[in-house]
C-alpha cells in the first residue's frame, strides 16, 4: 500500500528561526515561503530535498494542535511521516478494516499539497503519528 | 550541504511487531532481514520505500543508547532523521565551525549502509537528532 516517503512533518515553536537552521546551518538549497492553513491550524513551510520534503509546521491560533507537542517538546521535534497512496479512501477503508485509529472520523481532509489526506493514531503505528496521502500528480 | 532524505530513524521495542505494523497494516512490501550493529547497540531492519527508506532500531545490549529513548516512548518513535552529503568530514567541519555539537567528537563512525555518518545534537536542530552520513555509492 505505502508508497514513497512523501514527507517528514517537524514541529517548531518559529518557522523562520527552523528556516536559518536548514538554510544556513545543514545548507538546504531550496525552501519555499511559510503559508496558513487555517482549518488545520498550522503555519506551513516546506524544505524541499531531491527525494522528499521536510515540513515544517507552527501553531497557528490559540487552538492549534502542535501547540501541545511544543508543550511536550518546546524546542521542536519530529512530527509526523507522510506516505504516499494511490487511494485515500481505498487506504483508510483497509486501515479501518485492519483496525486502525483513523483520526477526523476517518474523513480525508485536503492536506498542504493539495490532496487528500488522513491520519492514524500513533498507538496503531509503533509511536508514530502517520498521514497517507493521495500521491500528487506533480511532485515540486 | 545535505542532499536525499536518506531515512527515517524509527525506534521500536520489538522489530518483529514494527515489521508486522509495517507489512501487514501498511502494505509495504521491501523490507530487509534485521541485523546488529554491535558498537552502536542496536538491532537494525531497514523498510524500502520507492525514494527513501523506514530505519527500525532496537536496543541491543544493556548500555544501549535507544533505551533511554524507549523509556520516554514505551512504544517507540521517530528517533532521527538522516541526510546525505557529499563528503562526512566537510560536512563535519562545516558544522563546528557553525558551532553544532557534534556527537561522538566528531570522529565519523560507519554507520548501518557501510558509509560514514555524523550525528548532531538535538539541541541545535530544532529538537531532531540529525544523522548525516556520506551518499552510498549504490543505492538499496
Amino acid at each position: 500500500m505505502i508508497g514513497k516517503l512523501n514527507h517528514v512533518g517537524v514541529a517548531t515553536p518559529s518557522i523562520e528561526e527552523s528556516v536559518k537552521l536548514y538554510r544556513d546551518i545543514l545548507g538546504a538549497t531550496s525552501i519555499g515561503e511559510k503559508f496558513v492553513m487555517e482549518e488545520q491550524g498550522v503555519w506551513v513551510c516546506f524544505v524541499n530535498l531531491p527525494n522528499s520534503q521536510i515540513e515544517l509546521i507552527e501553531p497557528y491560533g490559540e487552538t492549534s494542535p502542535v501547540r501541545a507537542f511544543l508543550e511536550k517538546n518546546p524546542k521542536g521535534g519530529q512530527h509526523h511521516v507522510c506516505f504516499e497512496v494511490e487511494n485515500i479512501e481505498a487506504a483508510r477503508d483497509d486501515l479501518v478494516a485492519k483496525g486502525a485509529a483513523v483520526l477526523n472520523g476517518g474523513k480525508p481532509r485536503i492536506g498542504a499539497h493539495g490532496v487528500p489526506v488522513i491520519f492514524v493514531h500513533p498507538k496503531d503505528m509503533g509511536g508514530v503519528l502517520v498521514e497517507l496521502m493521495e500521491t500528487p500528480t506533480s511532485h515540486p
